[in-house]
């Protein structure tokens, strides 16, 4: 079990060795910092020979990329680990190229003097089991669009149900294998702040800090209800097929559709506003001319969607739902047992127009939870823009401030 | 064009016509207006030869059910006009049998002696055209799945694009037919309110107060998109085959995600957590067990859909979004032109906690503009309770001294 470089990041790799040297030559006139992560970051891939899930499952040849900025000391007590989102993955920061469009995703907070301050810290982030971009050649998971070792074939619905926790689990072998026992903080935005909390139910004497942003402690009933919808479209697509859909047809259709219900509950009606009011999607096709013409609403959802599923499984949308559905802090039994193996500080960072996790039914109520059980809990909704849940990852530097205090204490 | 009793209700009606014998007979003793709602209603049918469309199609043989509670005065100048939401139908109060397990969705509020009172109000509501539940009964209603004369085949998605102004034309032709020239209110909920407001617009002088409950006087770009994730579960279904599946398996499996949808987002978190918690659909089927074991609001969403569909119709479910999605008050070409049509008093009832038409995007700005525009305003928000949009139908009675109030100015 150890970090190796993926083979479809050979490329990458080989240019980010020559900035490496370009970067040893600046640090003589003192720009390294910079460089560090303004250059190229590295996709590194954690291997384990089988992994056994909550559930009692067994999968072989688990593989799950991971990135690091920053660097680990000596004493391997400098980390903060990074958990994902939903449709995200362990691009947190920085770029592969030079010419990458955009950063990762909390490039914002990430970097020298910023708040996860990569002169300071070792911030290490992975792409979870059953990530919804398979495709993506970024990305390195394991789930049901992989092979199955036993049969040679993808194992489709035949992979086990998956759970927060054991994302959690992965994460801590990857951690085992590179020699840190302690985590100055788990920060994660949405399923990644799931993930936190987990983190500091599972391993009180490890993680020092949690911080959760745009997320909750549990799936909330009416969530469980929305995952399912977010699955259905799937299920839906005749090449869906029960799963088995590798080398034939794939469900596009259904992904696509399932993506827009993940595009759009994570945002709000005053994004929508602001970037399109009620423009047609076309000039000339008046919308209530035909039924085919759209909004240009409807059109940038059709186009987004696509986008995204183009790099994304269906099947692994199943499972993440599935994931998520099942989360209380702790895995149960109840969510105050779960609660009350945290014994770290928290700091909580909702958006309160946030559509998915609601401030009032999540982390409002949490922060007096957890105060209540002594847990020193900083709070703040600084991120609250225009975009709903996603100014988890749009704002987050808004947060800036109360993440570098929080951190400082 | 005149108002018939549909030949499916002649049980109903020769019903109705026994108790209305009866109602004579207890009058002697004064004992009338109490059974003139609390006994049965009747749906009645209006029918058109030829309607054409505000997009300029043509619909021939036009039929919409209606029903009324209360009397029509001789001055024909006592009533009120309901028009009813996405999923409902012309049956606002009343029961058709005694033996019926609810009345119509207003009855907390319409009936002798409460806010819309039938002692004083002649009550009327029709079902509008391409109403989403042909199968249903009780609904009479033209659209997709009608039969077009010309053809002797259902339309399909041949069907002319209809709007809110169009459902509000039928209607207006309803009353002309009864001779009625002004009305005391036009009050709905959801899509009933957008009729309210086209109502507003479009006949200042015959609408002398305008009552919208849950709604807004647009589509905001938010909903158009919702709408659009509201249709796409019956494209997906193979069996919709682009609208023309009569007499054939029909899209029952993309109807009913698609009324899932409906119902989730018409309620709430609160009230998801006071039905369901994160219960188990079945005793000893562990959700986090197998990808098919299920939590209880999940079964609960499949079976009340699966209930809905099955007097629904597809592809009058696409064109009901159609119409929602392209409402603007007045038809354009601005909402601030449609508005400043509407000369009546008006009473704006939201919930504070509705998801379909939130109040920070509609009513409560709302409020501003046609205060500024010189409208009297009357404005409540007491029927928030735990249902989110639903309270709008399940909490009505809570606004009753509101509405009370507001038809006594």
């Amino acid at each position: 079990m150890r970090g190796v470089a993926s083979g479809t990041k050979r490329r990458n790799r080989d240019l980010s060795r020559r900035l490496g040297a370009l970067a040893m030559a600046a640090s003589l006139f003192g720009a390294l910092p910079a460089l560090a992560l303004d250059g190229i970051v590295e996709k590194k891939v954690f291997e384990m020979p089988s992994y056994t899930t909550v559930g009692g499952g067994t999968i072989k040849n688990v593989r799950v990329g991971w990135e690091s900025y920053g660097k680990l000391n000596e004493a391997k007590d400098n980390a903060i680990l990074v958990t994902h989102f939903f449709s995200g993955s362990s691009h947190a920061a920085g770029r592969y190229k030079a010419e990458d469009p955009a950063p990762g995703y909390w490039d914002s907070i990430i970097g020298p003097g910023k708040p996860l301050d990569t002169d300071k810290y070792f911030i290490i982030s992975s792409d979870t089991l059953v990530n919804l971009s398979p495709k993506d050649p970024n990305v390195v998971t394991t789930g049901p669009a992989s092979i199955n070792p036993d049969t040679g074939k993808p194992y489709g619905m035949s992979f086990p149900v998956v759970t927060i926790q054991d994302f959690v689990n992965v994460q801590k072998a990857l951690l085992d294998s590179l020699g840190i026992k302690s985590l100055q903080a788990v920060m994660g935005g949405s399923m990644g702040s799931l993930q936190a909390f987990e983190w500091g139910a599972d391993h009180p004497e490890m993680v020092k800090r949690v911080i959760a942003v745009i997320g909750g402690p549990e799936a909330d009933p009416f969530l469980i209800g929305w995952l399912n919808l977010w699955a259905a479209p799937i299920r839906l697509d005749p090449n869906w097929n029960n799963g088995d859909y590798y080398g034939k047809a794939e469900p596009v259709a259904g992904l696509t559709e399932a993506l827009k219900l993940v595009t759009l509950q994570a945002r709000h009606w005053k994004w929508a506003d602001a970037a399109f009011g009620r423009k047609w999607a076309e000039d000339g096709k008046d919308p209530r001319a035909a039924m085919g013409n759209q909004y240009a609403i409807e059109a940038w959802l059709d186009k987004a969607a696509a986008g995204r599923a183009a790099v994304s499984d269906a099947n692994h949308l199943l499972y993440l739902v599935k994931a998520n559905q099942t989360f209380v802090t702790g895995n149960g039994p109840s969510l105050e047992d779960g609660l009350a193996k945290i014994k770290a500080p928290v700091l909580l960072i909702p958006s309160a127009d946030d559509l998915v996790f609601p401030p009032d039914r999540n982390m409002r109520p949490l922060k007096d939870r957890l105060e209540k059980q002594g847990n020193r809990v900083d709070y703040t909704e600084a991120i609250t823009s225009t975009q709903g849940h996603l100014d988890g990852i749009a704002n987050i530097a808004k947060a800036g401030d109360a993440i570098t205090q929080f951190l400082a204490k």
